[in-house]
């Protein structure tokens, strides 16, 4: 028998989180037809491009030799240049963002690790964040390792509400707390898991209200924009980022996980000046550096046009999925009354909304009866709000189009129907 | 002007540390030969090994998606199996560690993820870490911004003393602060920065020790064996991990980014049973998982022979360059009184000292003149302890024969030679 064995508050507050609850639910229900996973589509990974541009980089050894070296904390700066014209590109702006300082620019590993180096530089047990209702479940994880107060904000079809936001600042500051919140969260194009994003109206509005309520010390917004190029219909909006004209207001996380490769794992952010040292420090402390072959990787598929190719081919193979899942939804949800979803613009996501009284949980009869009869998982739609928020709505879905073929999204979808009517007793 | 932006208590103390200082010193002392760089030698990166083994993993197209998928926060257990055979021949074990469950390895970007991991799932502020005097400076780096009390334990030339630990952790008991010991830190092959390693009479003493004091709370022992294969003299030395038969004690580091490649930024780590779920949550909130191309790209090199046989190549480099800086040390510091250094049997440094009144610091005399006038830089070695210990010593160095070549370690000892004789007025 061995004495025990004490963990630090750090890890206990990062025990028992939605993410590991779901990667245990997907290993028991292995014979299910996935709509859980947000893993990306395998059929659009770039095997090709991938092993062109290691043998182009590797083909001259001493040019190989560096690229297997260390780099240095947040990427080499040669890199970065390179990132920071695919984010000009991005954001159309027209002198390639030569004003940024390569020095705002972090490359991390995914854009995963950028939102946890933020949060350990920014929170103290008990200071606010921000977050829409519902957001990124995995970020509720993040923030209460680091013992954050997470306060949600009513978002609507055009994202998160400026005026709630407004409101719940306002409801902070009259009971004295205004100085402890730290950051906004908001993932601002095709929510994971809502597939809503912000409107270019509300974008500046979002910024604007950030920075008024920075009074005694500033309040910091973190852009998510993990799935910005998953775009399907109509035009790409700027960035909230793009707002900031003095650049001390927003945190933009980027990544190549969906539109390239999750097992490249590249992700960067751009970020205020201030901000610069304190990330970098956690970060030296994490890794000194992510992985110096794969920002090599990435850089040269930028440069040479594949990596603006293939986001193409990926963008029509999502969007036929998307179009599979939506039309596959009208024809199965069609006679169940009190259903809607929303019909994402991109993503990987619909968002699907069951009458209030129908339960979605891991513990729910409907989630029993989809995994065990049915053979049909999805995600709990109350895992994407924090778990301590009495208001949490139980009965939503998120549903991924991400992983399945449109065959499997379509027999998916005929499944979770047969589960929801079985439950409601329809049919 | 812009409201202040407030840190967190983490952020804060992660600043301004060693390794922040030796960058900058680096960066404004480019024009110098550095006996600094904890680089490893160049000329050995394996470009076209890891060009070989990309090419065969991504031949297949079905089999290269799979790669470049997202693995699982601890690495694909296949992978982790692949690991574990290569650690059961480092440890000459007979059946393979087949009795070793998969569960307890974990991969990460390179051991430092693993060390940095280990120390905030173990340290709330005020929680004390032994570690032997010198010590790996980026770990107390990781420990300060963890809130940790360090604790420097005494070594000599056969590493960490065992009397001493025995006798620090009978004073913390008599001052009722052993409950606050979390972890014993060794770096037991080669240490960087003494290139000193663990004596095997030592290796199960420092466990017992451990093991006797862990009374109210379990103290754990993290092995940090970076080195460990880097060997230039003798018999690999088992490890302290192989003495835990419960292994409930140690933690084992290990990284390929010595003896294969910084750059694709592979290492793994051996854990307690009891300590894998707050490892892993931690691990999940960073980045779920390390960047899985790399993974495969070490396992492919472990099975097909290629790293082994890499291995050999760096370990001839490396030797050839020990001898070269000893014999220049032995040539250059011949006729200066006082001086003495490690006779490393591996790793990549050499570890001097000087007599007493000489100060090595940033700014001591010898640092300015070394740097400003014979233009040559060294690590000092007061980085190597604890910044607020009293009694550390203040006149050591450590110098690296990792990255010059042998003409570069000659000139650079015989430049360092030339500047310390100018500060002790000889010749």
């Amino acid at each position: 028998m061995h004495p025990v064995l004490r963990l630090s508050e750090h890890a206990q507050r990062s025990a028992d989180q939605a993410i590991g609850f779901l990667m245990q639910q997907a290993v028991e229900n292995a014979d299910c037809i996935s709509l859980a996973a947000g893993l990306v589509d395998e059929q659009s990974l770039p095997v090709e491009a991938a092993r062109e541009a290691v043998a182009e980089l590797l083909s001259d050894v001493a040019a190989g030799r560096k690229i297997l070296q260390y780099g240095i904390t947040p990427g080499p700066e040669p890199l970065r240049r390179v990132f920071r014209s695919y984010l000009a590109d991005l954001e159309q702006h027209p002198d390639g963002l030569k004003d940024l300082p390569l020095s705002q620019l972090m490359l991390t590993t995914g854009s995963q690790q950028l939102l946890s180096l933020v949060s350990q530089a920014l929170f103290n047990p008990g200071d606010i964040c921000l977050v829409a209702a519902p957001t990124y479940f995995v970020f509720i994880g993040v923030l209460q390792a680091a013992g954050a107060r997470i306060i949600p904000v009513h978002a609507d079809d055009n994202g998160m509400c400026p005026e709630a936001l407004e409101k719940t600042l306002q409801q902070l500051e009259t009971e004295g707390q205004l100085h402890r919140v730290r950051l906004v969260y908001v993932v601002s194009y095709f929510e994971n898991p809502s597939g809503i994003s912000v409107s270019v109206e509300r974008r500046p509005k979002l910024l604007e209200i950030t920075q008024r309520y920075s009074r005694s010390n500033r309040i910091l917004l973190l852009e998510d924009a993990a799935y910005r190029e998953l775009i399907y219909d109509g035009e790409p909006a700027p960035s909230i980022w793009s707002f900031d004209k003095t650049r001390e207001t927003v945190i933009l996380a980027q990544t190549f996980s969906k539109s390239f490769s999750p097992g490249i794992r590249v992700g960067f952010g751009v970020l205020p000046q201030q901000l610069v040292k304190a990330v970098s420090d956690l970060k030296g402390n994490e890794d000194f550096g992510s992985a110096h072959l794969n920002q090599h990787i990435v850089a040269r598929v930028l440069k040479n046009g594949v990596y603006a190719r293939h986001v193409e081919t990926v963008r029509n193979s999502y969007r036929q999925k998307r179009d599979a899942m939506l039309a596959a939804a009208e024809r199965e949800f069609a006679d169940v009354p009190g259903v809607s979803w929303v019909r994402a613009s991109g993503g990987m996501y619909v968002w699907m909304k069951l009458p209030d009284h129908v339960e979605t949980g891991f513990s729910s009869e409907l989630f029993r009866r989809a995994t065990q009869v049915d053979k049909v998982m999805y995600v709990p739609g109350e895992l994407a709000y924090p778990m301590d928020w009495p208001q949490r709505p139980r009965c939503e879905m998120r549903l991924s189009f991400g992983v399945q073929s449109v065959e499997g999204i379509e027999e998916g979808i005929r499944r979770l129907a047969r589960a929801v009517k079985a439950v409601m007793g329809i049919g």
